[in-house]
C-alpha cells in the first residue's frame, strides 16, 4: 500500500469520529475572538496524542507541528473554528446550545476533519517527508480576522505552502471545486458619518438635512462601479446600513452609514477607495455637511497559486476518491475569506468541498437554517490528505 | 369702571396666583393623552368655584360654561394642558419632577392663565352677555391631537367664535403677535416602508437593495417642493427618519422612512400627497420594491377669521395694556397647531403672547432648556380677557 | 369739467387713433435692441406735435417732457416698444409682416396708448402741475433690458414717481389688477459648463462622463428650493437647457446647461445663488469635472410702492371709468419685468389692464397666438391718465 | 518547400503591392453603406485575375470562391472595407481626399492584405484542399453592420469556419493578440425620449420638466451596472447624448437621450435591457412623463471558437514568422465588432495584428490622427495565410 492508500484507509475508518467531533462542536459554538472552550477542546485533543499545541497571536489560535524527521517541504494545513452570532433554526439533536450563536458556516466541520487528519498524519509521520504544521485559527468571520495575528506571531515562518478548504452548501456533496489565481474577493469596510444641523421639519432653511446628504451620497456612490471601474474588472460597493433613525418632525443632524467593498484586484481596491473619498468630498462641498470616514481595508483578494492548484487538482483526480464524482473549476467566489492573508505570504491553495443537503433547499452559509451534509466531512479529510501528501511530494 | 376695567383690575390682583398654578403644573407634567392628574387638578379648581366641568371626548378634555343669563354671543376660550416627552434641563426650583417629561411648550402657562381668567369672568358673569365656554384640551402635541375628539363630542355645539393663544419664546415679552387668514401650517405625516430582498453584500445581483431604493426616493422627493408646487405657495417635505440600520456585509431587505409635510393651503396638501404617492409608485416600478405607505393627514392649516382678528386687534390696541409695548402682524408661523380644528368649525382667532426671557438665549419651544418669562402670563390673561369681552361686544 | 373729466373725454374721442397706431406697430414689429423704425415712428409722432424726444442710453430709448410750467411733482409714464422672436400664428388683417417677429406681448398696445395719452396731456399741460416725462423704452424682453441703460443715462433724474402698466391676457377685459409691495419676480440666469473627459462608451473608466455629472447636478439642484429656502418665501430654479448632444458610443466630454432663477426678495436671490454655487462646487469635487459658471443677476424684484399703489387705486376707483368693472388685488405675478429697475430707483407702480379676448382660449403672452382685446387700450389710456393726474395731485 | 513556405514567400514578394493598395484606398475612403467605388475597385481586382465576385445582400458586399478542386474544409476569410465620418488630421501624401471621411480604423489595410492574400492563394489553389471564400464586407462601423445582411443572403452557406483579423494600434507592431471564448463586447443602442409638458420657467407647477425627468433617469441608470449585474460579469451603460437644448426661461417639454450598452454575455444583455426598461417605467410613473424607447440589440458578443483558436495559435507559433516577436493572449477587448455575427453562425476566430507606430503617441482607432504602421500589413497577410492553411489542414 502506498502512503496515500494507507492514509485514506485510516481516514475512512475514522469517519464516525469526525462526525462525532463536529456534532460536539456544533452544540457548543463560540463567536469570533471568544472561542475559549473550543480552543481548549482542540488543545486537549492534541495533548492526548502526546502533541503540544503552540499558541500564536493574542487570540485563541494554536498550531501543532508534525515533523517527519526527514528532509522535505514544510507545509501548513489550516482550519478555522469560530462560529457566528446567529440563532440556529434547525431541528437537530446536536443543535446549538448557546442561544444566539451557531456554527452557521461549517467551521465545526473544518475543525473536525482536520483534527482526525492530523492524528492520522501524525501516526504515519515517519513515512512522510519534511513537516506539516496544523493551524487551527480563530475569528475568520470578523475583521481583522484570526489569520493576520497568527501570521504576525510567526505561524508561517519556515512554511513553504499552505492548504485550506471550505465546505460549500452551494455545491453538491461529492463535488470538489477549485480555481486558480484570484479566487475570492478582497474586502474593505467603512463607517461614514455625515453631520449637518438638526432643526424643526417646518423650517428646513435653518437646518442642514443629513438624511438628504446621505441619500444623495448613496445615489452618487453608484457611479463608482458604473463609471469608474473597468467593465472587465470586478467591484461591488454596498451600503449595508443607513442609520438615520429619527422622528417625524425633526430634521436629522447626522446619519451614519456602513459600507462594504469587494474587489478582485488590489489596484481596484485603491481605485474604489479613491472614488468613494472623492464622492464624500463632493457631498461635503455640495451640502455643507461634515463627513467622518473610518475606512478599513481588510481581507485581501484570495489568490490561489497556479502551480499548487494544478498539482493538487492532478493529485485529487489521480486519487479517484470513491466519494467524489466531480472535480471542477468553480470560478471565482463572491465572499471574502481571511485565508487570503496566508496566500499573500506563501504559495497557497484554498479549495471547496461540496456539502449540499439533497432536500431541494438552499441552506445558505450564515443563515439560521444552514446545514451541511456530514458525508462531506470524510471527503474533506481525504481530499486534504491527498493534497498534503502531494504537496510533500509523496505518492 | 367699565366691565373691561374691572376684569383687568381683578386679573392684575391675581398675577401671583397664575404664577403659582403654572409652577405647580410645571412640576407635574404629563405627556399627551396621559394627563390624568392635570385634568383632576383643573376639575377640582372649578368644583371649588361651584362650577361643574363637563368631560368631552375619550381623553381628559373638559369644559366649563359661564352663562351670563343674558342673550348674546356664545364664545369659547381654549387652552391645552399636555406636556412633552422631553427631559428638562433647567435649574428651576419648580423644575419637572417627572423624569423625561416636561412642560417644554408653555401649556402650563396656558392653563394657569385660563383658570384664573375663567374664575374672574365667572365672578363678573351677570355683567356679561351670552356665554363663555372654557375649554381645557389635552394632547395638543401628538396627532390626532385633543381638539378633534372634543369637537366630535360636541364641545363647539352652539359656539359662535373661538379664541386661543400661545406663549412664544421667539417674541419679546410685552409683544402680542397676530396674523389674519392662513397663520400656522397644516401638517401631514407618513410612514413608508420599501421592501426589496436581502442578500450578501458581495452578490448585489441576487438581492434588491432597499437602501438604494430609499435613497433614490429621498432625492426624487425633493421635486415635490421644487417643481410641483406654485413658487408663491408654501410647502415643505422632510424625511425625519431613515431607518436602514444593518450590518456592513448584508444588503438590506427593507427600510422605513418617516415623513413630515407642511402646507398653508388644503389644496397644497392634496397636491403634495399626490406627488409623494406618485414618486413612491415610481420607486416601486424603478427598483421592483414593494412600498407600504401609511399617510396621516392630521392638523389642518390654522386659518384665523379676518373679521374676528381685526376686531380683536382693535380691542387690544384700544385697551392699551401697560405691560404691552407692541401689537404686530407677525406673519404666518411654521409650526402646526391643533387649534386649527376649532378654526375649521367656527370663526376663530389664535394669537401669540411674547414670552422671551431676556438672557440672550433662544430657549426654543420643545427644547430641554425652554423657558417662559412669567411676566407674559398676566399679559396672556388680560389679552384673552380683552378679546373675550370684545367678542361678546362688551365695553 | 375737472381736468380729469376733460382728459378722459379727449381720450375717449381718440380711441380709434390708439387702435390704428397699435395695428401699425403690430404689422411692423422689431426684436429687442433692434427697434430702429419703431423708435423713428415714435420720434416722428412727437416731432409733429412740436415736441422733441431726447434719446437716453445706447439703444433706441427716448423720452419727452411735458412741462406744466407750474410747480409740482415730476412723474414719469413708461411704456416698452420691443417685440419678440416669435412667428405670428393669427389670422389678422394687420398681422406681423416681419417673418419670425411678433408683438406677442402687447408692447404695441402699450406704445399706442401712451402716444395718445402723451398728446392729450400735452394739450392740457397748462392745467397740470409739475411735469410728466413720457418714457418709451426698448428691449424689455431681453436681459439686460432697456430700462437699465436709460436709467444710467439719466432718464429718472429729477423724477419723483414712475407709473407703468401691462396688458394682461390672463385677466378679463374690463378689469384692472394691482398689487402692493413685491409684485413680479426678480430673475437671474446662468450658463454652466461641466467639462470632464471624452472617451469610448465601452471604456468608462478612461473617461469622465459629463452627462452623468450634469444629471447629478440637476437632481442636487432640486434641494435649493426644497431645503434651503424658507417655505414662506418664493423661489424657483429651472434648468431650461441641457446640451449634452452627442453620439451613441462616445462619452461626452462636456455639457452646457442654462438656468433660470426667480425670487421675490433680493435676499432670496443671494441665498439661491450661493446654494447653486455650492452645489456646483460639490459636483466638481464629486466627479472631478471642471465647472465654468457665467451667472447673471438681471431683473430685480418689481416692488410697487405701497403709498403710490393705494393712492392710485383710490383714484381709479373714484374715477369710476365706465369700461371698468373690476379693480382687484391680483397678487404677485410670476414673470419678471424690467420696469423693476425704475421701481428700484423711485417710488413706482406697475399695474395690469385685463385684455382677454372672450373666445374661451388662453392666448398667453409670448405665444404665436397671443391676442389682445383692443377694447383694453382705451382703458389703459384712461387708467394711466387717471393715475398720472392723481400722482400730480390734480382733481 | 511546403505550401506554407511557398505562400509566405509569395506574400513577402508582394509587400509593396499591399502597401500601394492600402494607400490608394486610404486616399479614397467611403462611409458605411456608401462604399460604391471601393467595392468596384475590389471587383475589378478580381476580374483581372479571372475571378468573378458574387454580390451578397443589399449593400456593396461581395465574395469570391477559391476552389481547390479537392475535397476538404470550406473556410472563409473576411475583411471589411468601410471608412468613418472623421476628418483626417494626418500629414500623409496619401491622406484622405474625401473631406470628412477617413479610413480611421484600418479597414483599408484589411482590404489590401486580403486582396493580395486571395490572389496568392488562388495562384496556389491546386495545392490546397477544400475551398476558401474571400468575403469583402461593407459597413462594419454602423449598426446593423454589413455582416448580417451578407449572412442572410447566404454568404456562410456551406462554410465550416471563418477567420478574420483587425489591426490594433494599441498593440506593438510585431505582436499578434488572440483570446478564446468571449472576446469583444456585444452592443445594444437605444434612443429614449421623455415627454412632459413645456411651460414658463417661473411657473414649474404648470409644467412637467423633461430635463428633470431625464436627469433622474441618468442617475437611476447607474444602478443597472452597480446593483443588478453580477460583479464577475461585464457590462457598461452609457448615455452618450442628452439633448435637452432649450432656452433659459422655458421648461423643456421633452428630451432625447441616446444610450450604449456593452456586455460579454447574451444573458447579461437581456438583464441590462430589462433593467433599463424597468427604470424607464419608474421614471414615467415618478414624474408622469411619457417615454418612447427605440431599443436596438445589435452586435453580438464576439465568441472565438476555443478549438479553432488553439489550433490557429499553434500554427502561428509553429510558423515562426520573422516579423512576429510575440503571440499573446490579449484578453477580452472593449469594442464591439460585427464579425461577431459570423462567429454566431460558424466556429470562427477573430484575432489582432499589432500596428502601433513607434512615436510614443496613441493614435487610437476612430481618432483623426489614427495611424497604422504599414509593416503590420505583411504580418496580417502572412498570419491570415498561415491561419487559412491550418484551417484547411495543410502543412
Amino acid at each position: 500500500m502506498t502512503v496515500q492508500e494507507t492514509l485514506l484507509a485510516r481516514l475512512a475508518a475514522s469517519q464516525a469520529e469526525i462526525i462525532a467531533i463536529r456534532r460536539h462542536l456544533h452544540e457548543h459554538p463560540e463567536v469570533s475572538f471568544k472561542e475559549k472552550t473550543t480552543a481548549a477542546y482542540i488543545r486537549n485533543f492534541y495533548l492526548k496524542l502526546g502533541l503540544t499545541p503552540v499558541p500564536y497571536g493574542e487570540g485563541y489560535g494554536l498550531a501543532v507541528d508534525i515533523d517527519s524527521g526527514h528532509s522535505g517541504p514544510h507545509i501548513a494545513l489550516c482550519a478555522d473554528f469560530d462560529a457566528l452570532a446567529v440563532q440556529e433554526d434547525n431541528d437537530l439533536p446536536f443543535a446549538s446550545q448557546n442561544p444566539g450563536v451557531m456554527h452557521a458556516c461549517g467551521h465545526d466541520g473544518h475543525t473536525a476533519y482536520l483534527l482526525i487528519l492530523a492524528r492520522e498524519l501524525n501516526a504515519l509521520k515517519t513515512q512522510l517527508k519534511g513537516s506539516i504544521r496544523i493551524i487551527h485559527q480563530p475569528a475568520e468571520e470578523v475583521s481583522p480576522g484570526g489569520a493576520k495575528g497568527m501570521i504576525e506571531a510567526g505561524v508561517l515562518n519556515d512554511i513553504d505552502q499552505v492548504l485550506g478548504l471550505h465546505v460549500m452548501s452551494s455545491m453538491p456533496t461529492g463535488s470538489i471545486g477549485y480555481h486558480a489565481g484570484e479566487t475570492q474577493t478582497g474586502r474593505s469596510n467603512f463607517t461614514l458619518t455625515f453631520t449637518g444641523k438638526g432643526g424643526h421639519a417646518s423650517m428646513p432653511q435653518l437646518a442642514n438635512d443629513a438624511i438628504v446628504a446621505g441619500s444623495y451620497f448613496v445615489t452618487a456612490l453608484q457611479t463608482v462601479v458604473s463609471r469608474r471601474i473597468d467593465p472587465f474588472d470586478t467591484a461591488s460597493v454596498t451600503i449595508g446600513s443607513f442609520d438615520g433613525v429619527g422622528s417625524y418632525n425633526a430634521i436629522k443632524q447626522s446619519v451614519t452609514l456602513k459600507g462594504d467593498v469587494r474587489v478582485m484586484k488590489e489596484t481596484t481596491r485603491k481605485t474604489v477607495r479613491a472614488a468613494i473619498e472623492q464622492i464624500i468630498g463632493g457631498i461635503e462641498a455640495m451640502f455643507g455637511v461634515k463627513a467622518n470616514l473610518d475606512y478599513d481595508d481588510n481581507y485581501p483578494v484570495l489568490v490561489n497559486d497556479a502551480t499548487l492548484t494544478a498539482s493538487t487538482v492532478a493529485a485529487l483526480k489521480a486519487a479517484a476518491l470513491p466519494e467524489v464524482s466531480d472535480i471542477f473549476d468553480c470560478g471565482p467566489q463572491d465572499p471574502s475569506e481571511d485565508f487570503a492573508y496566508y496566500a499573500q505570504e506563501k504559495p497557497s491553495l484554498f479549495f471547496y468541498i461540496g456539502c449540499a443537503v439533497p432536500d431541494g433547499k438552499a441552506h445558505p452559509h450564515h443563515s439560521p437554517d444552514f446545514l451541511l451534509n456530514e458525508d462531506s466531512l470524510i471527503i474533506a479529510a481525504k481530499a486534504a490528505g491527498v493534497a498534503a501528501l502531494a504537496a510533500l511530494d509523496i505518492k
